[in-house]
């Protein structure tokens, strides 16, 4: 028998595709309760989120994540039904097993022990769970940052349950994450028949050496917790398809993952100043999806790294790579946000899972951590 | 009573829409037997052509077209039902007026004046009708070409009916058609997730040097008889329509109207060159639609030009710019060809129409070239 086993598979049987909870959510407010918890649902419009609180000295620290997964693609391409939570060969299989289903059954396994071992604990402790993370997001996590925010209700240490490693658990923890700006740009051209150019304007043509230029450009050289910042174009159109006809306009999508050394309005510029330069006639908008956030070396994550290396007997490196989180909405009200959760390699995929054995260890690491901080 | 205007009437009211014929062909083939032509229907697949000729000797003067219109588009937006063939105000309307039922109906009765006033003139006359020059032309005046080869029958001189015309009639005739070339490049990268740029390899990137240099590239100075060579980029599509997704494909498809100064398989090369030389990771294919030709000033240049002053008091000019025609499958057998039609500014489109004065003036200048190469 195990705890966190039996809480992830309960979990990870409730079809919660993105935006549902499918009552993950009041599972976990209910085991909570029991050892002191108030829990504080918030609804905002298709997204449910539940704030729950155990005392109100500070530090609080808070563990946060999502009850939603991403849809199953095709699900007779499971070698197991993906809902069906099972147990295989040491593995937990099923949609949300690694992301981040299981970290949330170790985050209150680890909790309840915590709380059992320590009832006169200092600080507090919190979840900050929603139904959102996958998907849209804006009624997830960031209305209830805004909700607490506006009570001066404070988050000063946060570990994210989003599943932060690759070879071993606990090789790598996120401690902060890159900003993500995306980029829509139409280049605007007249049509006409490709044997008479002179009546017409070729936005691709006019658009070429901006191209080039955007993908040449060096944006900055990163930092000591951030790679480079990286440009990307993720679509590219233009055309009716005939191929007689010069097309009149032509879209360009362009995403950048940026370090601290920039900020959104500089990357705006540079690029405007780059269309400037190769003439380019055009209309532009931009999508800012998060901010960069990074946690310096500090208590958090000198608890975080004590806790893997008691466990698991090595040093836990501190990464800003990959994609975001949902930590970007909480880092903006000063908590110190760490990402600590298990191998990532299925995420998102067909037949994803997770280690039993890593989700034990990652509850004695949670503890570990929670140990460390509140005694 | 006019009978260019009665025939062209007739024709137009035929719904021919490419690759059909609805009769036009025999409504012609019916005129030209009373006056000793012999008519040759050929039909290939689903288009039929129809090869007419009086006399045996040479020179073969031979009038070409084609009995097919392009489609109406939105009928609703036509001012007169586009197979009505409505006079009013004295332009003709309805589809194919233009291009080019106006042309034929002035060739048929010139040839029939001609022929009246001049029963034992010198040479051959020839008609070459195709019902599939709008669409994908593969079984029209190419297959009949194809089969005069074969039994050595010769065109001397070839006047086709496309309209050259732009602001008057006669203003502009074409002596000659750029080639038209067609690559179809798919650039090759690896797809994957754009905060992952190191696990997946961007084909827009790596295209944009290329792309660029495709832009800049001078492909010849055009000479005395042909502008430069032209490259447009039609299409250029890569992406998911995800914005986190590095794409695993760019395609790009881009046309060259071509002078005699290059030939294709130059072009090709200087292509595969510029791929070489940006270290493009690529697959292409070609489409060649037709080579350059050119008919230089001559007999058949000095006949046209000289009919056309006496009509219209003016001298025309000898272009090469614009489309091409069906001219390109007629040239390569030594033929002299020229094109020669009304005004082009309504054809392909809504409302096209063709001036009533300018049929009748046209079928005086089609017969005074005829009596200029066969007196």
């Amino acid at each position: 028998m195990s705890a966190v086993i039996d809480l992830a598979k309960d979990l990870i049987r409730r079809p919660s595709v993105t935006p549902k909870d499918a009552g993950c959510q009041h599972v976990i407010a209910e085991r909570l309760a029991k050892i002191g918890f108030t829990n504080e649902p918030m609804f905002f419009v298709d997204t449910l989120n539940t704030w729950s609180r155990k005392g109100q000295d500070k530090p609080n620290v808070c563990f946060a994540g999502h009850t939603d997964v991403v849809p199953v693609g095709d699900e007779k391409k499971w070698r197991f039904e993906p809902f069906a939570a099972t147990e295989h060969e040491g593995y937990l299989h099923g949609r949300g097993a690694a992301d981040m289903k299981g970290s949330l059954a170790a985050m209150v396994v680890a909790t309840e022990r915590f709380v059992a071992s320590h009832p006169e604990h200092k600080g507090s402790i919190s979840f900050l769970i929603t139904s959102d993370e996958e998907g849209p997001f804006i009624n997830g996590t960031t209305r209830v940052i805004d909700t607490l925010e506006a009570r001066n209700e404070k988050i000063d240490m946060c570990i994210v349950g989003e599943p932060s490693s690759t070879d071993k658990l606990g090789d790598v923890v996120k401690n902060g994450r890159r900003g993500s700006l995306t980029a829509y740009l139409t280049v605007k051209g007249k049509q006409g028949h490709v044997a008479y150019p002179h009546l017409a304007d070729n936005p691709v043509h006019h658009a070429s050496g901006f191209l080039q230029a955007l993908c040449q450009e060096k944006w900055d050289e990163g930092n000591e917790f951030f790679p480079a910042t990286s440009m990307q174009i993720s679509n590219i159109n233009a055309g009716t398809g005939a191929g007689n006809v010069i097309p009149g306009e032509l879209e360009v999508q362009f995403n950048f993952r940026y370090s601290t050394e920039l900020t959104a309005e500089q990357i705006k510029s540079r690029v405007v100043a780059l269309l400037g330069e190769h003439k380019v006639n055009y209309d532009l908008d931009w999508t800012h999806n998060g901010q960069p956030f990074i946690t310096e070396p500090g208590e958090l994550t000198t608890a975080v790294q004590g806790a893997i290396e008691e466990q698991m007997g090595y040093q836990a490196e501190l990464q800003t790579s990959g994609g975001t989180s949902d930590g970007r909405f909480i880092a903006p009200t000063g908590a110190k946000v760490i990402e600590l959760g298990p191998r990532n390699a299925t995420i998102h995929q067909v037949d994803e899972c997770v280690s039993c054995d890593d989700l034990e260890k990652l509850a004695l690491i949670y503890e570990g951590i929670l140990r460390r901080l509140l005694t």
